[in-house]
């Protein structure tokens, strides 16, 4: 990385008119990610969602060889039954996080970028490398 | 903290799903706050429930050393009332933070973790032992 | 900038509830910015308010010396039609941004500070001169 510019992560050279992630000296910034399959389906389910949503994240984080366990902050997108999303993120926050989950910051929208999407995960995490 | 490691600041042991901040070199992250008193009770209007949230925040920043003169910027969720969400941020900003306030983003969200909550306020603020 | 503080721009001196931007060692936070006109005038359509969005911001970058190439993230806050505000959002995108866009996350609100408001971005940008 030239001192000064910001890096960043866009497999797609621009076409989806936004970069993946950005690094900036000690912090990665990820776009916010639905939960899509690497075919694009789209489960139904928020929980199955989520799940995903942090696999595709994590996806993104292996381009700076850092994990989901350097996450810094994350904010929760819901769309829909609140109750339902945060059952559904204590079940799923366990299983990434274990017992030392980052902080977090859940909200309800009003919608997502397509209307099978009921969350969207935005993480910022440490860049080790720094 | 070691380096390269983010540290998290959770009293609960991870039982909540989620930390209550992180610290990174510079940086510290606290979860988005709502307006609950000590005793978990939660008043209905939101000018009091904004106060209680900068109070809570207030003391996630005393582990650190550091206070609200700290913030490097501030995201405010209101649900509901959005007119009335700003007189009242208008009022609690001046009282908290007098003739500096911080950089704010304010927007109105379907839903908050718990229906009692009217607003939840998401701080960074500067770590400023690094 | 005196170590260990953050600096605010804010050339309203207080008077508006909340700075500008505010400066950390490495990182520029913008408050969340609409549309609007320098006469404060705000045109109807998403698309031309989002132009104005960033123009906003480059005014407000401008007081550090850097441009929007220097985004490292940035989340957009639509009201309404969340279709028409992503067509918008990926025409005015590469308008800016060209085949180097930053990250971004999209999500739809409630509402906005103001109700002729269709749409509020929030940029973090790099401090080249950190």
């Amino acid at each position: 990385m030239a001192a000064g510019r910001v890096e960043y992560h866009d497999p797609f050279g621009g076409t989806l008119g936004f970069a993946l992630a950005s690094r900036t000296p000690g912090l990665i910034h990820v776009s916010g990610m639905t939960g899509f399959e690497p075919d694009m389906s789209v489960p139904e389910g928020i929980e199955a969602q989520m799940r995903l949503a942090y696999r595709n994240i994590q996806g993104i984080l292996d381009h700076y060889s850092v994990t989901l366990v350097d996450t810094v902050e994350q904010v929760v997108f819901a769309v829909g039954d609140i109750p339902a999303a945060l059952e559904a993120f204590n079940l799923v926050s366990r299983e990434i996080f274990g017992d030392t989950p980052p902080p977090c910051t859940l909200v309800g929208v009003t919608a997502l970028v397509d209307p099978r999407y009921k969350v969207e995960i935005k993480v910022t995490a440490l860049d080790r490398a720094a």
